[in-house]
């Protein structure tokens, strides 16, 4: 079927409008990037920053340094509110820095898939207004697994992958810009940065015009429209109760078995849960053992977690209480 | 699969290893960019080119023009050397220009999509050496289906995709640095502008190291891996004469029934045939009939070529008699 196909346009239609009800948003420039979730995280940037624009960033794990790293390379002033790791960014931090002056973009990961922490957002709408920032969140792990609505939270700019808690397989980033968000990219004084990722062009593909910009890659729509069908069919809060009724379990059962969980329960992610590595266990002999002996991959820690803590993953078709009983009795196993 | 299980890695081993025979290099920086064709042009651009560098790039058709548009946004000073559309690039108009001064990059079109000209690479490693220029070639068209040799041509950069002669589904780009190209990614003064196509960094996933920089569209690469096996199985060779052979057939039948190519037919290219839309015909009536009739897609003329011209391609898997065959009997029925 090629990308440019009658039939396949029709598909794409639908795969954006899905994409729009699984986001929360009447947004017209939502559509499927074509590459993995951190090319979703440039996209977002690149469009919206410029040389010298400032960007206030919060930084609680790898995805929000990441976000902070992507900016300075667009040329922008990047200014970073730190929160320890295993913990929730304050919103008065932030809000204290952005008194201070005006930033282009502010910036947070809505779930940190670095510590399993999920971060309340329904603050920050209100801090981005007193710095005068479009507001940009990194929905990666959380689409179709923790409710995300952003036109409620007034979200400008948001991406996401398809690999987390949609079960799609990785290869495309859905994202979603606001009015706003696209008025500030049609005023730009100087082109995108990026041709690949260029908004203005891809945009005239995905809208009514059809213009070519590069091949869709058209099998991973097809991909990404079934798992958002199914998402669809399943419902969203029925979906969210899922994830976060499973991952309660899977936590009650880790403490059973003596496991610790070092992120404090009140801002814990369901679709993944940090889980200390008891004392005098041998991180990747363990992880090794998983995989081999009952095909179960669990992720280990990243940043200042690495050899600490493991990640293990609840998320769309994985969240079943097959997967936590399989998790929870290969562990026991595997720690004798 | 997870993209960091130990059994992805050793096919992820493989597929490069393919790749490098399919390129004919030995070239240690060989893989597929996690995105589609046109993310390799970018790949290749942002990684040699910084602020202020001067770039020579010849364009005969759509994506010569996008390569300057790409390397303009790296912030490069780009000088264009064009060939009237349907004709290859001229060597001594390049070597002139060359001869004029000092450029970091040389690049060129090996197979223009756009218009169906096949250029010979032979004459350009000399002159980019006259200017002292790391020497780019865009393979998209090429690759699996007309002889290109990177190492023995002395190409530092090339990048290809997986949905052209290879036959794999649109989604990744495969690309190769020669050490002299590597040389100067290590030897940048500013990071590479996009973070998501940092070969510093995706370099080190690919390599022995096995960092995790983003996570890689797995099954995609189980696609490339199996069209590279294919490719293999079938041998260059052979799969070259394959595709010269069905191109001279298509020729001599589009001739027959009064079609003419105007692409002269030293430099045709064999994977994708520019035939001219007879005086009177409605370009977008006959190929929606092609469709809708045969389920036959023929590409609509590009640029110069919009609506005077279609662009049929004969690729990989669909490079066969049956096809020609079809294509020929609709074309005639359609044109009455």
């Amino acid at each position: 079927m090629g990308h440019l196909d009658p039939y396949f346009l029709t598909l794409l239609d639908d795969t954006q409008s899905m994409l729009r009800e699984v986001f929360g948003t009447k947004n017209a420039l939502t559509l499927p990037i074509s590459a993995t979730g951190s090319a979703g995280m440039e996209t977002c940037f690149v469009n919206l920053l410029e040389a010298g624009d400032r960007a206030l960033i919060c930084r609680h794990g790898v995805f929000g340094g990441r976000m902070a790293e992507v900016a300075r390379r667009c040329g922008a002033e990047v200014t970073v509110v730190d929160a320890p790791w295993g913990r929730a960014i304050d919103p008065n931090d932030v809000a204290r820095i952005a008194k201070g002056g005006a930033f282009k973009v502010l910036a947070l990961v809505h779930a940190e898939t670095s510590t399993g922490v999920l971060q309340d957002l329904s603050p920050f709408r209100s801090i981005a207004d007193s710095c005068g920032a479009l507001l940009v969140v990194d929905a990666v792990t959380s689409l179709g697994g923790v409710a995300i609505e952003i036109d409620r939270m007034g979200i400008d700019a948001v991406y996401s992958g398809t690999q987390k808690c949609l079960s799609c397989p990785p290869g495309l980033s859905p994202v979603s810009f606001s009015e706003r968000a696209q008025g500030v990219l049609e005023n730009r004084k100087t082109p995108v940065q990026s041709w690949y990722f260029d908004l203005t062009l891809i945009g005239r593909y995905f809208g009514t015009e059809r213009v070519y910009h590069h091949t869709a890659p058209v099998n991973m729509i097809y991909a990404l429209h079934e798992s958002l069908r199914l998402v669809l069919e399943e419902g969203l809060h029925a979906r969210y109760r899922r994830h976060r009724d499973h991952a309660r379990a899977l936590w009650a059962g880790l403490e059973g078995i003596g496991i610790a969980l070092p992120v404090e329960s009140s801002v814990r992610l369901p679709p993944l849960t940090l889980a200390q590595i008891p004392e005098g266990v041998d991180d990747r002999k363990v992880r090794a053992r998983l995989l081999d002996e009952h095909g179960l991959e669990i992720g280990g820690g990243l940043g200042e977690f690495a050899g600490k803590a493991w990640r293990i993953g609840l998320m769309g078709a994985s969240s079943t209480p097959r997967h936590i009983e399989l998790c929870l009795r290969a562990l026991e196993e595997a720690l004798g």
